[in-house]
């Protein structure tokens, strides 16, 4: 039952209480890597597969309680307006209807600083009343009984009209705000810096600036947010569609003035998250309440259009880019301007910073970056796959080609020249680096010798081909514990508390343990995401699940393998260092005289073997990364200005591939999210009422099957990565960054015409063909 | 995250797999007792009590899933009988009905050494098909649709009958077998000797012999046997009216070939279990069978008819002792031949043995007992409550009784003269024995020395004193683990496998939890009985939960404690060692220096503090052994029958008695139950049929209230016991033991008459009384 006693400990500092205190953190012994492994790194099929076709796999959309209410939410159909009136009894007299809330009733429950029910609303679609009843049909009926007088306010939907003299202001410190973390200065935008930026630039042989735009972008989930909340006494049970089971339970914790042991938050399966189901929402904490206030259970799920209306996306970005290079194609100067609209509230709410590739994609010693965040009349955005660097990539790796165009030289050389062996940032190397490998092996895949100018092309039909890089923090750390049992009958199960996204979590953790525990697949089950019983994570965001989670697997596994051997020593008369397990069987090395593991754990006084064990810190004075190269073949259209992606090449270093096939399917479908961004999505508005006009998957083009190229080919490039016992960084978030960069060069590689602004729309793409070169 | 390095191991032999091997077990640190106590030794109140009395807590009967069936089950009306035929297709075409089985459907499927579903009725209630409906009424429909073909065979229900020559053979074997766990030898009972008592008894100066009988008595939960079952892909969830998740997963997993890890057997709460609870029952395995055919949940929860016909009992004895005393009062010999029918089968089953109290209640150096286990075609009995004891005090310690009638000898002090300072089997010495105390401090609050012999009795009314006593092994042991989480914000929750029966299991370790972390109680919350999620403990059974888990829940919380400490210690500049917890601060013992335990855990990287102990083996040479000693007055009304229980006095060595109310509440519901089997409890057949006249509470009378004594007087006459951290043995089971044989013994006081056959019904005690003394 303990772990192992040769721990390491590290020191570090840590502000508590006002005071700056070292404090040391327990780190287990880090084991040494795999040598062959006989599970890990084959294409596993996913262990929940079968439930998740047979519809056995329970998401939060499919919990039913006795007695369950459905929740319903009354939102602002107003930009901006305060609420004059509000009658809530009608609705509350209608029979079926248990429970209605105002803004009076909930006042001090609080979520990320703002009131969860407001009287006064600061976007088209915020919440203003919220209610209960025992059918879906009555909440509806019951919404439009409640009756608002409202007293409509100024809005503003555009950043430049926010930033405009004169502009209504949305808070009392003005509208224009810093982008980034830290303590804002009202008016001013956050600034990075390195070296002396001007000055390069007015002293480069070759300088370009130009102006890139991106759209307001929508996660569309498959599940769409929702929660259902029940009271047990005092205590709250709470599923939510949720990438982190604990941040929702700190949000709840904190909301409603309860201990962390009196709520419990599960999530065992989720429909996609993309960074828009981090935490608790206000619809959470509306169902919790309205359970209370009712006394039954209350589900509470986003309709499709409330998910778009209210829900996450990722803000729109107008970015001022200048480069300076030497003719040669030494990059000697970067700049970004950058200006992103967030919405109603920046407080609570991560968006990420688009200005984060001008800082780290290449070896640049002049670097300057100005972000502002500015308010509008919007819902707040939310983190949506590698936040910041899908718009940022966007500007940049289009830039680079037109540098490299601007003096004749190939955009794969080109990127080459400038790639950069340590953190351009930090100056500290990177733990590895397959960077240059990626675009090596896809360039090649692609066909990148076959590229030729856009003069060669004519006709109606297009071809050309397009490359883009990213690079991603993607190297996990602590939090991460796992806690592995083998039962009595020596079957296993993992205890995590992170929460599998549809990334095939379950199935590599499985992989994880199998492999260093030495039984069969199947005699693993992960049991994931739920506050009371599994240990703390963080949620599966920032791409670290498995570089966080997987080696805590790996050590409660060796953990309990540990234990396993020194049971086994006495009943096979050997040393426990001359034992292994493989195929259920604890066996002697050489004599091959064996024992099941299902007899010892059987045996033993516990009669199960458990093993708690938290992912070491990551080791000092590197940088870790994950590295992409990308490669678009797109035809375009010229006469319906249409593109279509013929072929895509998507080249990694996330460290060692666990699963390839999970693996594959994770790349997939990034390259499928970063086409919808590139030539679909956008979130659309009506300026006088502020309310989205493509509010639902009709209108907000995702793309499909159809939209796919025939093949997505993925190319793994990783060289071995030390920094963790299982070898692997995260791969969540690369594939979708340089996707819409590579569309855009290869675009322009087949017509010559540069798209700046996402989507490459018809439209845009037809009046770029009809302008002037 | 890792328990404390200076583990001790112990050596213990095993036999594994065929092979005789010492399996070195792991035992923590054991603590040193606790000083002055603040928390344990309190009567805090139960910590579940408002979740209970609102009915917040949710019992098995109170499960309630979407799409749940109500399973219902066909028993035999005959007490043997052959199925000829069985039609089940009116049953199957019924609308409503999703799933029919008969016994062809679960051929295999065996629990016990039995099917599941027989073809061969062995007892009136046996099971032979069970179904599956979306309401209880049209359940209860097409079970009456079945068609049934029977051949009655012969049947018998008295183990005189069972034994005599010609009687049916209800087993190859014969129907006559030893009585205890070891091998059966046919026709043979379990002998148990020391010494030589035939010899012993020939010489003695004294001899008495006596036949006593008591009854086939049930018990008559609060709560109904129950299960529901649900299965998610190939994975199974059973909520469970019972003692032991644990037990119920391996008999579920055995029975239908499932790994451990896919059961999940939860049982948050329960009422009442008494020893018929230990394991899943045929129900159990029914609603999972019929939940996989029908794809729905289903819920089998027995009738209170159903739960008294088919349900467990404590089997009837007819015991013939013999004691033989020198003059002055020695026990010299003791010898028991006793008969215990068992209905129609063994294995699988534990009864206890009615011979125990004749082996270790007295310093006896000759004794000899015969058991037998005799087949009859009854349901096959259970553990109930100090299973074999509670029969064979009824006839020990009325012989006592008898036999210092026959000296002239005070009944305390006969008994008092034959106390045993060791355990009179092993002779190894007790680690702590009370008994005589609970002898000297009772008989003083009843007031003994008062007592009159019965010829000074007068009148319709009289009024008589007895005494009886009883031993009972209740030191627990592994295995016994248990887990404690310190979340994030200084709130705790105590994982442990046990089910509280309704005793105040969760209080008592929230006690002992909050007194080692020196944490507010209200911090504490304890989640229990799940197989999936809290570590492996036996069934709440043999008096061992206290014993086991609260030394492991102890241990739990002094490693979570350290790793405090650990963490405290830098933050406060001082060795851990001078640091201690009070009221969720770590202090500084001397500076009064502190930091709130909620800051230090949220700063760990694993935001929570994990510790997971096992409570170690318990010492060696020592026996551990519970003891009470009990008292009755009682007022027999000559003119009826009748016999007032007007004063009990039950004083007990239990060791440490950790909240004197929930306490108190277990010994006064042991004696209530004890005065219903002195008084009241017999399970009545009709011969033909074999079937119970009196299956339900209005004809099973158990004791109300009006049948209690105003007063329940429980003493507490523990000596320190030393053999676990705590200091505490357990108490469920010695309160029933002697209560019978008190009252028997009173009556015998006030009327001079000798009732050996339990219960003491009126028109037993009228015979008695009219009968020439």
């Amino acid at each position: 039952m303990s772990d192992d006693c040769a721990e390491k400990t590290v020191e570090t500092e840590l502000e508590i209480e006002g005071r700056k205190v070292k404090v040391r953190a327990q780190m287990e012994r880090q084991l040494p890597p795999w040598g062959k492994t006989t599970l890990v790194g084959k294409s596993l099929r996913r262990v929940d597969g079968p439930d998740k076709v047979t519809g056995a796999a329970r998401y939060t959309h499919d919990v039913q309680l006795p007695g369950m209410l459905y929740g319903k939410v009354l939102r602002s159909p107003h930009a901006r307006a305060r609420v004059a009136e509000l009658g809530l009894s009608a609705a509350a007299k209608l029979p079926g209807v248990l429970a209605v809330l105002g803004p009076g009733d909930v006042r001090g429950v609080r979520l990320g600083g703002r009131e969860v029910l407001s009287a006064e609303a600061s976007y088209a679609g915020e919440e203003i009343a919220a209610l209960a009843a025992t059918d879906e049909e009555t909440a509806e009926e019951a919404l439009s009984l409640i009756r608002v007088r409202w007293e409509p306010l100024p809005h503003v939907l555009e950043p430049e009209d926010a930033m405009a003299p004169g502009a209504p202001a949305l808070q009392p410190g003005g509208n224009v705000l810093g982008g980034g973390f830290g303590p804002q200065t009202p008016g001013k935008p956050e600034v990075y810096e390195r070296g002396d930026a001007p000055a390069a630039l007015e002293a480069a042989e070759v300088t370009l600036e130009r102006i890139y735009e991106t759209p307001a972008a929508q996660h569309a989930c498959l599940e769409t947010h929702g929660a259902v909340a029940a009271w047990d006494g005092d205590g709250l049970t709470v599923w939510e569609s949720t990438q982190g089971v604990f941040f929702v339970r700190s949000a709840l914790c904190e909301a409603l003035g309860l201990p962390a042991s009196r709520v419990r938050v599960l999530c065992p399966f989720m429909g996609g998250g993309f960074g828009s189901k981090n935490s608790a929402d206000r619809y959470t904490l509306l169902a919790a309440l309205l359970a209370r206030r009712s006394g039954r259970p209350v589900r509470m799920v986003l309709s499709r259009r409330e998910d778009f209306e209210a829900g996450a996306y990722r803000p729109a970005s107008r970015q001022q880019l200048a480069i300076g290079l030497t003719r040669r194609g030494r990059i000697v100067a970067l700049t970004s301007r950058a200006v992103n609209p967030v919405g109603s509230a920046l407080e609570g709410h991560y968006f990420g910073s688009c200005v984060g590739p001008v800082q780290d994609f290449y070896s640049c010693a002049n670097v300057r970056t100005e972000n502002y965040a500015i308010l509008t009349s919007s819902p707040p955005p939310s983190a949506f796959r590698a936040p910041g660097h899908v718009q940022g990539a966007f500007a940049l790796e289009q830039l680079v080609d037109e540098a490299a165009d601007e003096l004749g030289l190939d955009p794969v050389r080109l990127r080459l020249a400038n790639l950069s062996a340590n953190d351009p940032d930090s100056g500290l190397p990177y733990a590895s680096n397959g960077l240059a490998s990626c675009l090596r092996l896809g360039a090649k895949a692609i066909g990148w010798d076959s590229r030729k100018p856009p003069r060669t092309k004519t006709g109606r039909f297009r071809s050309g081909l397009g490359v883009a890089i990213a690079t991603w923090g993607a190297g996990g750390g602590p939090p991460a514990v796992a806690q592995i049992v083998l039962h009595e009958d020596g079957s296993v199960v993992v205890l995590t508390g992170a929460c599998d996204l549809g990334t095939g979590t379950r199935t590599v953790m499985t992989q994880i343990a199998a492999e260093e525990l030495g039984v069969a697949v199947s005699a693993v089950l992960v049991a994931n995401g739920d506050t009371r019983t599994t240990p703390y994570c963080l949620p599966s965001f920032g791409s670290l699940t498995v570089a966080s989670t997987g080696p805590a697997v790996r050590l409660a596994a060796a953990e309990v393998k540990r234990q396993l051997l020194d049971a086994a020593s006495p009943i096979l008369g050997a040393p426990a260092s001359s034992l292994l397990v493989m195929r259920g069987k604890v066996r002697h090395a050489v004599t091959g005289k064996s024992v099941a593991v299902a007899s010892i754990a059987a045996s033993l006084p516990a009669r199960m073997i458990v093993g708690t064990s938290q992912r070491g810190p990551n080791p000092d004075g590197v940088v870790l990364a994950s590295f992409s190269a990308q490669f678009a073949q797109v035809e375009v259209d010229c006469r319906f200005g249409t593109v279509r992606v013929k072929r895509f090449v998507s080249a990694h270093d996330c460290g060692r591939v666990l699963n390839p096939a999970t693996w594959s399917s994770q790349i997939q479908g990034g390259v499928l999210q970063g086409i919808g961004y590139a030539l679909l999505e956008q979130r659309t508005r009506d300026p006088g009422t502020g309310r989205q006009l493509n509010a639902g998957l009709l209108d907000y083009k995702i793309p499909t099957v159809l939209d796919s190229p025939p093949e997505i080919e993925v190319i793994d490039a990783a060289p071995p990565y030390p920094a963790n016992n299982i070898g692997a960084k995260g791969s969540g978030e690369p594939p979708i960054i340089p996707v819409a960069a590579a569309i855009a060069n290869a675009v322009a590689n087949a017509t010559g015409r540069r798209l700046r602004t996402a989507p490459i729309t018809p439209a845009r793409l037809l009046a770029a063909l009809s302008a002037e070169p």
